[in-house]
């Protein structure tokens, strides 16, 4: 996540570490040790071992207002000790707000639940910019005061369409896109470039139902609950790790219309519940999987 | 569903019926009338119209201890009522208790969680035996006072077995066979000879994960509910109207043991609850899927 | 509920009728029958007995669109037979929306949701004002074109205030009043000018934590899970006949921010689900209780 | 907990610690420290602060196969960094099998939960008796070959009956006592010799309808929802620290025994899950509540 400020000038109230790494003994105490030697008092520190693959991943959050040395040395020397384990990692701090940019068409249940959340203070984030293929919703944009950009999407235009949008992004040094009923396929380039940055609301519980129109799916195949997915995009459409899930429950006397209606809270609900843990930096993807810090 | 003592010897207290047709003006108010006219006090009416299909269906239950006709006069003259109105219907009465046969194979918390309930009174159906592929749980059998019997399945005897079997339920007049984690295909004979009258248990949230190995499936994959699913088994595996089901949350936390545990709760459950709305004559399968009125 | 149309003019769709009364043989063939006999196709019918009371109570919707008669003279001879079998009874129009005012004080959740799910056609309500103790939500009035009426409350002037805000209601034929976190107590008198047509949230699982910080109380007290009740409101606080009732589970993690975020989800769900079962005529208050023909 | 070996010729496979002391910076890390400095490799380690009361809560879990001293050296290691932080502890081994007593009326739902899921390993615990104050569950205690005791009470001889009770438990070493609907109120100094070592389960939603019938306070007042409560017991009658609670949807339909019948599935369920993670040493008492490490 990209900064205005410089390093030394941050004044950062909690500072927070997802790490992954090969398991092995005393990584726990490792860690916490390491936190504390610089003056860090962990607040929070949850951990999980895949003993199948032996890999070991961490969350820890600390009171930065004390650490005995400046951020940049401290990730500095973070690195060195990530090295020594074979370790990814990530840090984030909490005057850190993330830019988002909200993909929508549109169904305004979904974004209008995350521009409303963050208005109240309970996402916390950065809402940079609306991008929508219709220009159905730019009034929320006025609203709001978020920039709305229109890309219609034709068959032709789609990769020409895309390239602006990337600009706008990487203009905005945006880090997370939340496809909020976004109607359109990203394309491999454009998901690649944001691995585990681009979060969709299915709006089905996958894998059942994936495609397209799977309230029709639900309905015609007779399930007695309808569900919600929210996972990161990956290049395979509708099968990326998955953050959070719902259900509602249904019974013959719905049509396919009361299907959409009990699954547009569903909808809006699951996926403000992902955004919420992605930005609380409490997911980590591990391969087809998500591990959730709560 | 047949029974012992002949129609007119029968002093029923309450009478239900299930029935369907294509949809007309006046169905609700003709059916409560003719109930109304031979003396039945209506206790409950639930109706229900699937528009596309043009379809009716109604559950009525009455107080039948002051019917100014026999029972089957009753049934005569409703039998020609279904004539006109082209309906199909089933009728029955609170003394009679369902015949039950409950297949199984190695688990136990479905089968258990049946014989207690029903031990109870919750069920009020007449469990006459117990049929399995293994040994294992003969014991339980012993404990419920219930004939049990093994017929080991091999890919060589299975239609013979088969034959045993069905030749069991016959003599017994069992009504509706509960394959309480049964781990055999039923043959598609076997199936048709019980229309709406056997009742699975799946370990997943069909349709997701039909087949085998459904948690592996549900771990593998990462999802973050897990599911159970009970339906009427017809000649398309894990594809039969479904009858009921129920979802539990899972985490990263979870092994695939984990998983088989929470499943347990879930499959009893969910198992239990189609049982009883089954005896209780709420299901009314249409297509492939089912009403139920609750 | 009044309506600027003349009964004769009106060309209703589907009309609805909630009736109790002493529960006797046949109530429902009679009913159905009456219906049918005047051109009304039944397309539901729900009824319940309360057995120890020996009450019926029955909610028939019918397309009445074939009657044969005008609403107001079909009336007239419903009201002879609800004479004959003793019945209170209520009828309502699909085209008739209800008149609703909204009262509100600082909190924005409740308010906003009804607005919204209102815009996009989910309740069909006519929302003629917003009442509010505070100018805090005035905004939202301008934002959906409503008026916006403020009237500070202080121990003195209460009684004043309420007399204006009374006449606002009759000068505008307001039929519910919904208390969309009201922070008032409303006078005896008040109450019961609109029995059975004023909608309280409560942010508790009643009767549990009645009275103020209800949120504060389940924090002490260190329950699991969290609730809120969407009541009528009667002349004892708090007590009044529930609607609708739904929980959200907590942890030792949650602070008694949470606490109030997680309630803000669950108190705009359940006061939602509440309004669309109220207007839909599908609540009959009975005693302290509602019955709720879903 | 009580052991037939003597520390020294116990293998454990994993040791878990609970503990609790004033907060202070470097917490997590000294404890993760202390443990991995004498071979403990971490499991799991799972903390909570309460930031009003300045306290610091931590259960840990690490493989003790490879501990470089005694199990008594360790424990009186550990003694002295409890004193030097003023922490509360509690340290068990997973091959100490808690011993349990469970207390029974004449429900059995309750206790047959708890006998079949510990029969099929999911409790792991040692189940040494019940005691009941009627015959009617002998033959559960028959089945399982556990030791049943019957202690009729009566107004004038339950100190008398609770002074047998207490030497069986003491005779036993008993380490945790489940009262599975047991319809007797425990005298102070009975619950006082088992601080945080009884668990009760209280078939309502506390602390709505604590005391007798709740399922008919409940009905009569007209509840959405019914639920039950697990929580250890104290003095207090129904106003222990609670563990777990869960609830279930009711409606108009649900006569008192409809209730009732629910309810028993709730009831068993919240139990279970309340005893196994009691078991699991993952509930932490402090004050009226409880922390649950998950």
């Amino acid at each position: 996540m990209e900064n205005d400020l410089t390093m030394e000038e941050r004044v950062p109230l909690t500072a927070t570490l997802l790490l992954s790494c090969p398991d092995r003994k005393g990584l726990v105490a490792r860690i916490a040790q390491f936190v504390f030697q610089r003056g860090g008092n962990i607040l929070n520190l949850d951990e999980h071992v895949e003993k199948d693959e032996r890999m070991f991943f961490t969350r820890v959050e600390w009171d930065a207002g004390e650490l005995t040395l400046p951020i940049a040395a401290f990730e500095q020397e973070l690195r060195l000790l990530a090295g020594e384990i074979s370790a990814e990692w990530k840090m984030t701090y909490s005057h850190d707000r993330q830019r988002l940019a909200i993909f929508v068409s549109k169904h305004e249940h979904c974004i209008r639940e995350i521009l409303w959340l963050n208005s109240i203070g309970e996402l916390d984030a950065d809402i940079r910019m609306i991008v929508s293929n219709h220009e159905t919703l730019r009034n929320l944009g006025v609203q709001y005061d978020i920039p709305f950009h229109c890309h219609p999407i034709t068959g032709a235009n789609r990769l020409e369409q895309e390239s602006l949008q990337r600009g706008l992004l990487a203009g905005d040094r945006i880090d997370t896109i939340i496809l909020a009923r976004y109607m359109q396929v990203l394309s491999p380039e454009f998901v690649n470039a944001y691995p585990f940055r681009i979060i969709n609301i299915h709006h089905s519980f996958l894998p059942a139902f994936s495609g397209a129109n799977p309230y029709r799916q639900a309905y015609d195949k007779g399930v007695k609950l309808i569900g919600a997915t929210s996972h990161y995009v990956t290049e395979v459409l509708d099968e990326g790790p998955i953050i959070e899930q719902g259900v509602a429950r249904i019974s013959h006397r719905d049509a396919p219309g009361d299907l959409i209606s009990k699954g547009r809270e569903l909808e809006r609900s699951v996926l403000a519940r992902a955004i919420r843990l992605h930005l609380a930096n409490r997911v980590l993807p591990f391969g087809k999987k998500t591990i959730i810090f709560e």
